[in-house]
């Protein structure tokens, strides 16, 4: 398929990461997980458009929590400058899509002041593709004649979690707000009822007429933001009093404007494990089996490990997680209450509910592999050509031992080379900062020793990511 | 109650661990754990059996491999100087026995040549002492008559793994082998029926001179070995060539001179998690829980973490069992093929099947904690006064950061002395010591780096426990 003329898109790449956990995290939601059999649902959401949209025009619309894990994902695809929209604070998708929207126009589009724009989540499955992108063309014949064209898929289950549309004739079709468990029964048999997947498309000015007419808050303060071309973001200052609010609260439910193409492509929302375990590919037991697992005779069930060895014995319709840190032992039916355990770790403030072990820095990342009382270890993985910021701590000592790699550790006024084997002490209060001079990844150990050891004892004074405050 | 005069106790303390694992390991059986809310078996028998034997006629039999455990949990029970004989290789429970008992007449009862001597599993739960001792007193009377005692339980379900005896008049009775299940059905219905769970009363004489018309190749061997005075133990030549054998085999179920005595005293063999999850206390959904668990409605289940978060939804009738380096997620029903996956393990030679990441030493301990391509990282604890051997390693490097305690480090000709945040490289082949001068405990994170890691690239010059080859 050849590019579509004029045609942008903004792929929404927020979101947090509740339904798959532990697998998926606050800070590491579900279209960044790498899933069984599958890349990550992000990358292969952008594969996908690269074969009708050009990479110039595709804007990733994220946030500063999860920016780095994006970039990181789009270098692994290849390594084009995309543009990647962060929002400076965390809002709901009608703000996210109304900002790319204004940045395609002042930014991207001088020659075309009126560009047609798909909206597409990047956690979404969609097994045929061909399809897909025939029902995309649709689409874009509709947005031309001036549409707010959506597309639905048709009701798979009864569940009230999702928004629903009724078609009506030629094209021309109602959104509903999200139903309750007696109208979504009703709905369902309803012959041009669909379910909303959150795939828009339309003209930019189009879409804006709308928002100014239903949400005319959100586009004022929006427009009055000053885009920084660096991130490139608008200042929290400007964005915090956006309000909160969903694209279709602020302007599909009201919209006499929409018009709905059927999406017949395979497409599945894959929001819990027992819909995982349905898409993947099982063996004779209906089992999936994935890590250092030893199995007797269990049926029907979703078994992945990623660290330790797992032995299963006679399970039936369950569904078991392991991670570095944190187990589900699950029954399958009940996938859907993974939400509520995830609910009740944020309350406890529990960090496996927003972090795995390991988190991605711009630089590389790092893994806490132990902490005990007055120390804490871990793995540090810098990137070939990267830099920490030079930083110092008031109430910890570290202390360094090379594993791979070639360092440049500067300490005081003094800059170090190190090989494996080979190892240095950071004082308490020492100016300190690590550099990857070599062209393969440095890996180090840091021991730290002292009585407070958390990431928010730090000083940065220099950071070629942009993090002195 | 008072001590019994002139008798003796033999504890047995081999065993490997396969049916509870993965708590238990080939190299830390079920004896040896501390199961939840109990204290191990091991220390609970010993202490029972303190009531009425005098220290120092308490006898272990063990071996090689899990000495330096045994002697552990000994010492953390009180200081004494207990009798512990090692066998230098696994045999089964006649010859380890019968060296018991040869060890007691040559060393140990020199007043007094043929002591009583009971025989008992250290792995085994009895809730009711007072009717256990007095299950004893009898079968003292008994054994003083010139009877080797058994003694018995009502069997409690149907299972072909125990021996069974049949009581016949005036306490004699018969030993059967283990039955198949179609026997063994009949057998639970005969009033006079009990399973053997390994506990003998007799005379020294006595029980020496059944086994040498049993199995006089047993004894004409043991009577052989000359008992060396320090571990104390008998050369592995001499040992090597006694039959492998049980007691039953060897001599209780050919003996006509067996009494019965009935134990009514909350007996149980603890064999499998579900025998466990029926012996510890439940909560309201008949589920125990230990471990940092969250539960959404579980029922009936086993729930035990040690390491990591665990979330449980929706489970019934299932054990879940973490450990640092392996999960068990079974079936409660089928809580016996653990066996299988033990085997299993074994087969493909998994470490886990043989030892936990942390490994004890008569020093201390260590633990893995990661390794990796060219690495690996274990955190050591040496007890207060203890020092590792004088050691050099061909093939790696090593780097010490001390987290807690006081160090001092002998490398090369050189003595360090190091505190927590200090660290020293040793370097590949330099001669080198550690050793705890202070009174608690020293804990270091080792690094060591190199192409080969594994623990038997080790020179040993000097060694305070006798480990220079």
């Amino acid at each position: 398929m050849t590019n579509i003329e004029n045609l942008y898109a903004i792929i929404l790449a927020g979101g947090s990461g509740t339904r798959l956990w532990p697998l998926s995290r606050e800070l590491y939601p579900k279209h960044l997980l790498k899933l069984p059999n599958h890349d990550t649902l992000f990358k292969t959401t952008v594969k996908r458009l690269k074969k009708f949209v050009p990479a110039s025009n595709l804007v990733f619309s994220t946030n500063t929590k999860l920016a780095s894990d994006i970039r990181l994902q789009l270098t692994e695809l290849d390594n084009y400058n995309y543009n990647l929209i962060t929002e400076p604070d965390v809002k709901n998708t009608a703000p996210a899509i109304a900002l790319s929207v204004l940045y395609i126009i002042k930014k991207l589009s001088a020659n075309n002041s009126d560009p047609l724009i798909l909206i597409i989540p990047s956690d979404h499955v969609i097994n045929d593709e061909q399809k897909f992108e025939e029902a995309i063309q649709k689409g874009v014949r509709l947005a031309e004649k001036g549409h707010i064209v959506t597309f639905g898929v048709k009701p798979q289950k009864l569940d009230t979690g999702y928004g629903y549309i009724i078609a009506e004739e030629s094209n021309v079709a109602k959104f509903k707000e999200k139903p309750d468990l007696e109208e979504a029964k009703k709905l369902i048999e309803q012959e041009n009822c669909y379910w909303n997947c959150g795939i828009y498309l339309f003209r930019a000015s189009i879409f804006l007429h709308e928002l100014e007419k239903y949400s005319k808050e959100t586009i004022d303060i929006l427009k009055s933001c000053e885009f920084s071309d660096e991130m490139p973001t608008v200042p929290y200052q400007c964005y915090k009093d956006v309000p909160e609010i969903s694209i279709d609260h602020a302007v599909m439910e009201h919209s006499q404007n929409i018009a709905l193409i059927p999406l017949e492509c395979g497409w599945q929302d894959v929001g819990s494990w027992e819909e995982l375990h349905e898409l993947v590919e099982k063996d004779s037991n209906n089992n999936f089996i994935q890590g250092d697992v030893i199995d007797l005779e269990s049926e029907n069930s979703f078994i992945y490990g990623t660290s330790k060895l797992i032995s299963t014995i006679g399970l039936k319709n369950t569904v078991i997680i392991e991670t570095e840190d944190a187990i589900l032992a699950c029954d399958k039916n009940r996938t859907e209450d993974v939400k509520q355990i995830f609910g009740l770790l944020k309350n406890r403030n529990d960090l496996t509910s927003q972090v795995h072990k390991t988190v991605y820095r711009p630089w590389g990342f790092f893994t806490v592999i132990q902490e005990g009382e007055g120390y804490k270890i871990k793995i540090i993985q810098v990137n070939p050509g990267a830099k920490l910021s030079l930083q110092m701590h008031h109430r910890r000592s570290e202390h360094w031992v090379i594993l791979a790699g070639e360092a440049l550790v500067t300490r005081y006024e003094e800059v170090h080379s190190l090989k494996p084997g080979e190892s240095i002490d950071i004082p308490l209060q020492a100016k300190h900062m690590l550099h990857n001079p070599g062209k393969s990844e440095l890996r180090i150990i840091e021991v730290q020793n002292g009585e407070y050891l958390e990431e928010d004892d730090i000083v940065r004074f220099e950071d070629i990511y942009g993090r002195v405050t």
